[in-house]
C-alpha cells in the first residue's frame, strides 16, 4: 500500500486520494510550475490510522523517505546547522474543503538550533525569531489544541507597548520576546512540550491532522452537509518558502480573470515583505499586480504565464496563491476562483466565444440562484454599513423609502410622488392596495408564508418580515428597533434578501439586465427537459412571467383576488344567507371573470392552471382582537355595542384551532359548493370571452388540499356540469383539463388512485412539508426553526430547499404511482421549491414535467433545469 | 350456464353464487326442513343481464321451467283459477346484507281472477282482498319505484275513518276499497301500469331486483363499504304461505337461545293471523314460544326440532321467521342471530362446554368493540327515552347527577356527598381536580381530542364533549337546550358512548362482569400475538389497566402531571428566569418522582413507557380572552391593569397559529431543553427508589413528535448523559430503553434511519392520522368530518378506525424499514386506534409487536388481538 504520494508522481486528478489541496499541487507540478517540493500523505493513510488508532505499518518510514527526497532535491536538511535548513509545513486537505477542520502548521522543523541557522542563512536575526514564533503559535494551535486568542493576545500588548500598528515594525528582540512568551503560553496551557526533534514534530503534526478528522466540528459539519464519515483527509508536506525575508519578497492572491465583473483581465493582490496569512489579516494595504511588475518584472512576467497554463488546464478562472522569496516566483496554490453572479455569466459566455467551453458546459458554469440578485435591485454590496435589525428575508430586493403605517397612506403618498415603506405588525387583505403602492413591505411578524411574503412576492415587492426585533406601535404611527424610535415620514431601507433593514437612505444599484445572460438562459432552454412555468395572480404578473421565460402559469392563486376592495363581497357571501349571498357571489364571478380574461390573454396560447379557492373563510373577516379594542372603545364612550359583539361572535364560530389543518381547500368547497361552482364558471365564462375575442385560451382547474379521491371526483363532477353547460367548451378543441393539487401526505400516498380522477397533479410542497414534518412554517420561523438549522439538528431549512429524505420520498413515489396509473398525468410542482435550484435538480430526477415559481425565479428555474438535465450526464467537473 | 337452483338441488355454501338468502333456503331444504317450495335466480344471471342490459339467454326458459317444477310439486298453478293459485314472493339477496338495495314482492302472480279463486281457496273475502292490497303495495314500491308513503297514507285514513287501530280489524269492504285506492295511486303515480298477466309480472319483478343492484343508494353503499360492484345480487322465487288466513294461522320470529341474556332457551315472538311485516311493524302484541305452544303444540314442537336442528348444524345461535299456515308450520329464512355482548360472550362459551365449539371458534365468536358496553355503567337499552340533545361521545359510560359550572364546586358539592355532572365550555388545565371528582363531565365545544375526552378518558369518567346543541352560560350558572333552561343543581344523565345528553334522572345498569368474560378472554391471550398494553398516566389508572389484562403501559403522558395545583409550578417554570426558574423545576421534579414511583409500582416487572412532555408550553398559561375579561371588568371598577396586561402579553407571546404543528414535543425538549432533561432525572430516581424498595421497575423513555433522526440523537444523549449518572442505572441489568413515536409522516417516512437511534418505536397514530389528512381532528369533528362520512366523502372516521390506504401504508412502511435496520426494534401503537378491532387487525397484520390502548379498551384489544391471530388461518365462516 503506497501511503506517501510525491507531488512529482502522483495523479493530479485523484482528489478521493490525494484531498483537493494535493491534488492541485501535483497537478500544477506536472505543469512545471514552480511550485515547492512536497508529498502527500493520502487519505487511505488516514483512514488506516483512524481505524487502527496508529500510523499503518510503513507509513511512517515512507514519509521519512519523501523527506529525505526533499532534502536530496533541495539540498537543505531537516535539523540541518550548516546552510539552509529544511522547514516544511503541513496541512490538511480533504477532498471536499471543510471549514472547522485544522490549519497549518508552518515552520515546522524550528528549533533553537535551526533558528540560529535560519538567522545564518537569512542574514536577519528578526526573520529568525519571526519564524520561530509563527510556528510556536500554529503548531500550539494545531497540534496542542491551545486557542489562538491566547497568542494574539500577547502580539497586541506588544504592539500597543511598541506603539506600532503592524508586526512587521517590531524589532528582532521584541519577536524574541514574542516567542518566550509563546512557549510560556504553551508551557501553561498544554500538557506536551513542543519536541525539538523535527522528526518527532512531523510525527505528531500529521497525526494531528489526522486526528483532526474527527474533531467535534467536523464530524458536525459532515453530518450537515451529508458527507460521509468514511472518506478521511490527506497531509499535505511542503517546503517552506518565505515572502517575508525583505523588501526583495512577499506574497499574494491573484485571479486569471476579474472576479467581480468578469472581465478577462488578471486581477490580485500583493504584499512585500510578509507571509499568506499576512494578507488574510489585512492590514497593511496590498498592492496591484500592476505594481508587482513594476518592483519583480520577471517574477510577474512568470506569474502571468502561470495564470495563463492554470486557467487553459483547468479551462475555468483560477484563484492562486504564490509568494516571491528573494525575487523567485513559488506558487502554493490553486482552485476555481469565486466570481460574482455578473462575471460568472460574462466569464462564461465569453469562454465559449474563446473556443475554451462548449455551450453545455458554459451553462453548468453560472450558480442559478445566483440570478435572483442580478433581477432585483440591490444594496451595493461595496457598502459596509451594519444593518439596525434582520428579520425574515421573505420577498428579494432591495427598497427604500419613507415609513408609513398603514395601506391609505400608503396609497395617499404614493399619489403625491412618494416612495414608501408599508410598516405593519403583519398585512391583513386589507391592505393590499397600499402593498400594491409601496415600494417595500416590513412586519415584525409571520415568516415566509405569512400575508406579507406571500402577496409580496406575488407582486414582486420587497419585502421583510418576522422582525422580531422591531416594535411596531401603530396607533403612534412609530416603531422601536434597539433604543432608537423611528417615525412616520423618515426613511429607512430593506433587503429582501437578507431581510437586513437600515436607518437611512442607502443607495441602491440596478438590476443588470445582460445581454450575456439572455445568450446564456437561451442555451439553457436548449438543454432542459423540465417546462419552466410561473405562479401569478395577475395579468400583470403573468406579463412579467412570460417576458422573464415562463411557458405557462402554473398557480393563478384565486384567493388573492378576493381581497383589497372586494373583502366586502366575500364577507357578504360569508355572513349573509340565500337571496343576499347569491347576489353577493354573481357580483364576486363578474370581477373574477375579468380577472381570469387577463391572465387567459396575458399567456395567450398557453396554459394558465387556475387554483379554486384554497384559504379558510375566516382569513377574509376581522380580526378578533381589532374588533375587541373597537368595543372596548365603544363601551366608554358609552356607545351601543351589540353590532360588534355579534361581528365578534361570528368571528369566533368560524375561528379554528388550527386553521391550517381545517375546513379550507376542497373541504369548503364541497360544505359550501356555491363558491367553487362560482369559480367554475367565471373561468369556463373567461375562456368563452377570449375565443370570442379570436384568442387562444388553454384553462386548467385545480383543486386545492384534496386528501381523498372521492372529494376530486366531486368536484370534477361540478365542474364537468358547468363545462357541459358552458357555451364554447363543448366541442373538443378546448378541453379543460381538472387537477389537482398533492399537498396532503396522504394525496401523495393514494396517488394511484387519485391519478384516475386527475389529468394533472401539481405538488403543493410549502403544505407538504408542513405536513410531513408536522411543522408550521409561520410559528417555526417564528421560533424554532432558526435554532433547528444553526444547530444541525436540520440540515438546512426545509421549507427553502425541499427535504429529499422525507417529502421527496413522497414526491418520488406520489409522481410514478400517479403516471403508471395514468399515462397522460402531467406532473408538476407550484410551492416555493420550484425555484430553488437543488429542488429543480431533485424534481428532475423524481421525473416530474414542469416546475412553477414565482416570476422573478424563472430565469434561475430555466438554468437549474438545464443543469439538472446536464447533470444527469457529466461528472463533477471541479477542482 | 346455470341461472336458476332449485332450493333441492341448489348448493347450500354458495353464498357467492346465490346470496346468504338463497343459500340458506337452499340448506334448510336439504336439512328436510319444512321450507315453502322455490329457486334462486344466481348472481351470474344478474351479471350478465346487467352486462347486456337484457335477461341472457335462456335465464327466463330456465325460471319458467323453475315455476313448473313448483306448480308440478305443489298442485297450484300460476293464475290458477280452480284450487289454490300458486303465488310466489320474489325477493333480492346478495352475497353481503345491503340496505338500501330493493325489498320483496309479495304475492306475485295475483289478478283479479287470482284474487276470486284466492278467496274461493281460502274461504275468506277479506283475506283475498288484503292479499291483493299487499301485492299492489309492494310491486308498487319495488317494481314501479313509487314512494311506499303514498300507500302507507291510505291505510292510516281508512283506519282513522272506521276508527281502529289495527289493520286486522279492517272488513272486507274496506280493504277492496283500500285496493281500488292501492290502484289509482299506481295508475297515477307509474308510467306502467300492473300487468294482470303472472309472468309478466314476473319478468318484471325479476328484472327490478337485478337493476336494483346499479340504484343509487346500493352504489353508495357499496363505495361506503368497500363491496365490489361486480358481484350481482341473487332473486329468490319462492311459494308464498301465509300466516293471515285465520286464528288457526300466523307467523313469528324466533331466536335458539335468548339473544339478551345468552340462556340456552328458545326465545321468539308470535303474532296470530299475521304476516311477517306485521310483525315488524310491531302494532299489536306478540305472544311468546310457551304460548304458540298452547294455540299449536304440534307446530311448536316441530318448531323446537327445527331450532335444534339449525344451531347444531351451523353451531351458532340462529334467527328464525317461520310462518304457521292453518297449523302447518313453515320456515321462511334462517341466519346467525344479532345478540348482546353479555349473550354472545356466555353463548359462546356455554358451546365450547356443550363440545359444538373448539375455543378458537369461540373467540371468534364475540365483537370485541361490545365488550367496551360492558365494562361501563350504561343507561339501560329497555328505556325509550328520546335524548335532549346529542355530542360526541367522548368517553364512554353512562353517569348522572347535579349540574354544576366549575370545578370548585364540583369538588364541594362531591365532598357534601352529591354526584355531580361538569359542564363546561370546554375544560382547561385547571379543572383536573373538578374533573377528577365529577361523574362525567360535558362540553359544548371540542371535539375526541379535547382536553375534556382526554382527561376523562384517561380517568374512566364518562364524558360527552362537542355538543353544539347546548348554550353554556358559565356566568349566569345555566345551560341552555332546546328551549329549555339547566340550572346549577339540575340532575341530568349522559351516555359518553353514544353522546346522548338527558334532562332528569334515568336509571343505570352497572357493568356485568361476569365469569364467561374472563374464561372467554383468558382462551383469547392463548391466541394473539400482539402483546396488550395500556395508556394510563397515574398508578391508579395502571391498577385498573392490570386488572383487565394489560401487559404493560405503552403511554405514560407527563403533562397531565404538570396540570391541576400543579400548574402554578409549572407557570413559574415558563414565566420566570435563572434561579427562580431552576427552583421551581426542582419543585416539580419531585412531584415527577412521586408520579413515577407509583406508576412503576403498579406495574412492578412489567414495561412502563415515559413520554416527555408533548404539549406547547401555552398550554399551560390562562386563556388570553379570559384574561381580557377580567381586564375590561377590572376596568370599569377603576383598578390597575398592568399586571393582567403584562400576563396577556406574555401569552399572546407563546400563542401559535397551528400550535398542534409548533413548538412542542421533541422541539421543546430541544429548545428548552431543562425540562427534558429534569423529567429524565426524575423518572431515573424514581427507577433507583423503586429498586431500593425491592422492585423490579421497567423504565422506558419516548420522545414526542420526532421527525429528524437527529432530534431524537440529542434527547437520546441527554437521557444518556442522565443515566451515567444516576445511581442503580449502571449496571446492565437495568437497561432503561430510549424510544420515539413515529407520529410525524416524516418520522414514518425515515424509519430505517431513525431506528438507528431508537430501542423502539410508538406509533402516535392520532397525529400520524391528523398530520397525513391535513385534518386538525377538533377542528374537523366541529364542522366538516360529520358531513364527509354522512355522505360518503370518506368511509368512516379515520379518527377511530385506522386508514389503512393512507395512515395505514406509512404504519407498515416504517415498521419493516425499522425493523429491518434494526432487527430488536420494538413497534407498538399507543393512539386512539389502539383499542379499535379493525385497526388492531391491521396492526397485528403490519407485524407491530404490541398495541396501547386506555384502561377500559383492554379487554377488547385483547379479544381483537387473537381474533386478528386466528383471522390469519381461518376463512369466513359467518352464514
Amino acid at each position: 500500500m503506497q501511503y506517501v504520494h510525491d507531488f512529482h508522481t502522483a495523479d493530479g486528478s485523484a482528489r478521493d486520494l490525494l484531498g483537493g489541496k494535493g491534488a492541485g499541487l501535483a497537478e500544477m507540478t506536472h505543469l512545471g510550475l514552480p511550485v515547492p517540493e512536497g508529498f502527500t500523505v493520502s487519505t487511505s493513510a488516514c483512514r488506516r490510522y483512524l481505524a487502527r488508532e496508529a500510523a499503518p505499518p510503513g507509513m511512517w518510514e515512507a514519509i521519512m523517505e519523501g523527506i529525505h527526497r526533499l532534502e536530496t532535491r533541495t539540498g537543505r536538511h531537516l535539523s540541518g546547522s550548516v546552510g539552509a535548513p529544511l522547514l516544511v509545513s503541513v496541512r490538511s486537505g480533504a477532498k471536499y474543503s471543510m471549514p472547522g477542520m485544522m490549519d497549518t502548521v508552518l515552520n515546522l522543523g524550528m528549533n533553537d538550533s535551526v533558528r540560529e541557522a535560519l538567522s545564518r542563512w537569512s542574514g536577519s536575526e528578526r526573520f529568525s525569531w519571526d519564524a520561530y514564533r509563527r510556528f510556536i503559535q500554529t503548531y500550539g494551535k494545531v497540534v496542542l489544541h491551545i486557542p489562538g486568542q491566547a497568542f494574539e493576545d500577547i502580539l497586541t500588548e506588544i504592539r500597543v507597548d511598541r506603539a506600532v500598528s503592524d508586526d512587521s515594525q517590531l524589532s528582532a528582540n521584541d519577536l524574541e520576546q514574542v516567542t518566550s512568551a509563546f512557549r510560556a503560553v504553551v508551557a501553561e496551557r498544554a500538557d506536551d512540550r513542543i519536541p525539538a526533534d523535527p522528526e518527532a514534530q512531523l510525527r505528531q503534526a500529521v497525526d494531528a491532522v489526522f486526528d483532526s478528522w474527527n474533531s467535534d466540528r467536523a464530524v458536525a459539519y459532515r453530518r450537515l452537509h451529508q458527507i460521509s464519515n468514511d472518506l478521511g483527509t490527506a497531509a499535505n508536506v511542503q517546503m517552506m518558502v518565505f515572502g517575508d525575508l525583505g523588501d526583495d519578497s512577499g506574497t499574494g492572491v491573484c485571479f486569471t480573470r476579474d472576479p467581480a465583473t468578469g472581465e478577462k483581465i488578471p486581477y490580485g493582490d500583493y504584499l512585500p515583505n510578509a507571509q499568506g496569512e499576512d494578507v488574510v489579516a489585512g492590514i497593511r494595504n496590498t498592492l496591484s499586480l500592476d505594481d508587482l511588475g513594476k518592483r519583480h518584472p520577471a517574477a510577474h512576467a512568470q506569474l502571468v504565464k502561470v495564470m495563463s497554463t492554470l486557467e487553459n488546464h483547468y479551462r475555468d478562472m483560477c484563484d492562486i496563491e504564490f509568494t516571491i522569496e528573494r525575487d523567485k516566483l513559488w506558487v502554493l496554490q490553486t482552485r476555481i476562483g469565486k466570481r460574482t453572479a455578473q462575471a460568472a455569466i460574462r466569464m462564461a459566455t465569453e469562454m465559449v466565444e474563446e473556443g475554451m467551453l462548449d455551450r453545455s458546459e458554459a451553462v453548468l458554469r453560472v450558480d442559478p440562484a445566483s440570478l435572483e440578485q442580478l433581477l432585483h435591485p440591490r444594496i451595493s454590496p461595496k457598502l459596509d454599513v451594519a444593518p439596525a435589525v434582520v428579520g425574515v428575508g421573505a420577498s428579494p430586493g432591495a427598497a427604500k423609502g419613507s415609513v408609513v403605517f398603514d395601506a391609505e397612506t400608503a396609497v395617499e403618498r404614493t399619489e403625491q410622488g412618494l416612495d414608501v415603506i408599508l410598516v405593519r405588525w403583519e398585512t391583513t387583505p386589507d391592505d393590499i392596495l397600499g402593498m400594491a403602492a409601496s415600494k417595500g413591505i416590513l412586519t415584525s411578524h409571520g415568516g415566509k408564508t405569512s400575508h406579507a411574503a406571500v402577496v409580496a412576492r406575488g407582486m414582486g415587492i420587497p419585502a421583510v418580515t418576522g422582525t422580531a426585533g422591531i416594535d411596531v406601535d401603530e396607533k403612534r404611527r412609530t416603531f422601536v428597533v434597539g433604543g432608537a424610535t423611528v417615525d412616520e415620514g423618515d426613511i429607512i431601507t430593506i433587503d429582501g434578501a437578507s431581510g437586513a433593514v437600515y436607518i437611512g437612505d442607502l443607495p441602491l444599484e440596478e438590476p443588470a439586465e445582460t445581454p450575456e445572460l439572455h445568450l446564456l438562459l437561451g442555451w439553457a432552454d436548449r438543454y432542459r427537459r423540465l417546462g419552466v412555468w410561473a405562479n401569478a395572480d395577475t395579468g400583470a404578473e403573468a406579463t412579467i412571467a412570460r417576458e422573464r421565460g415562463a411557458e405557462g402559469i402554473g398557480l393563478a392563486r384565486t384567493e388573492h383576488m378576493f381581497m383589497g376592495d372586494r373583502i366586502d363581497i366575500v364577507r357578504r357571501v360569508i355572513l349573509s344567507e340565500d337571496a343576499q349571498r347569491k347576489a353577493a357571489l354573481e357580483e364576486l364571478k363578474s370581477l373574477q371573470v375579468t380577472d381570469f380574461v387577463e391572465l387567459l390573454e396575458a399567456m395567450d396560447g398557453m396554459v394558465v392552471v387556475v387554483r379554486l379557492l384554497d384559504p379558510p373563510l375566516h382569513e377574509f373577516l376581522p380580526d378578533r382582537w381589532d374588533l375587541e379594542e373597537k368595543r372596548v372603545e365603544a363601551l366608554a364612550a358609552g356607545q351601543d355595542v351589540a353590532e360588534i359583539e355579534t361581528m365578534m361572535a361570528t368571528v369566533a364560530k368560524w375561528e379554528e384551532t388550527n386553521p391550517m389543518l381545517g375546513l379550507r381547500g376542497v373541504r369548503l368547497g364541497l360544505i359550501i359548493p356555491d363558491i367553487y361552482r362560482m369559480q367554475a364558471q367565471a373561468a369556463l365564462e373567461a375562456v368563452a370571452k377570449r375565443r370570442e375575442a379570436g384568442g387562444r385560451p388553454r384553462l386548467e382547474i385545480m383543486v386545492p388540499l384534496v386528501s381523498t379521491t372521492e372529494e376530486l371526483h366531486r368536484v370534477r363532477a361540478v365542474v364537468q356540469e358547468e363545462m357541459d353547460m358552458a357555451p364554447g367548451t363543448a366541442d373538443g378543441s378546448s378541453e379543460v383539463l381538472i387537477g389537482t393539487m398533492i399537498e396532503t401526505p396522504r394525496a401523495a400516498l393514494i396517488a394511484a388512485d387519485i391519478a384516475q380522477e386527475a389529468d394533472f397533479f401539481s405538488f403543493g410542497t410549502n403544505d407538504l412539508t408542513q405536513m410531513t414534518f408536522g411543522l408550521s412554517r409561520d410559528d417555526a420561523e417564528a421560533s424554532f426553526l432558526g435554532t433547528y438549522v444553526e444547530e444541525g439538528i436540520i440540515a438546512s431549512n426545509p421549507f427553502e430547499s425541499i427535504d429529499i429524505a422525507g417529502v421527496g420520498a413522497l414526491v418520488e413515489q406520489a409522481t410514478e404511482a400517479g403516471k403508471s396509473a395514468n399515462p397522460r398525468l402531467q406532473v408538476g410542482i407550484c410551492g416555493e421549491h420550484g425555484g430553488d435550484p437543488a429542488s429543480i435538480r431533485f424534481f428532475h430526477q423524481a421525473g416530474l414535467d414542469y416546475v412553477s415559481t414565482s416570476p422573478h425565479r424563472v430565469p434561475t428555474a430555466r438554468l437549474a433545469a438545464a443543469q439538472a438535465a446536464l447533470g444527469e450526464s457529466t461528472s463533477d467537473a471541479s477542482v
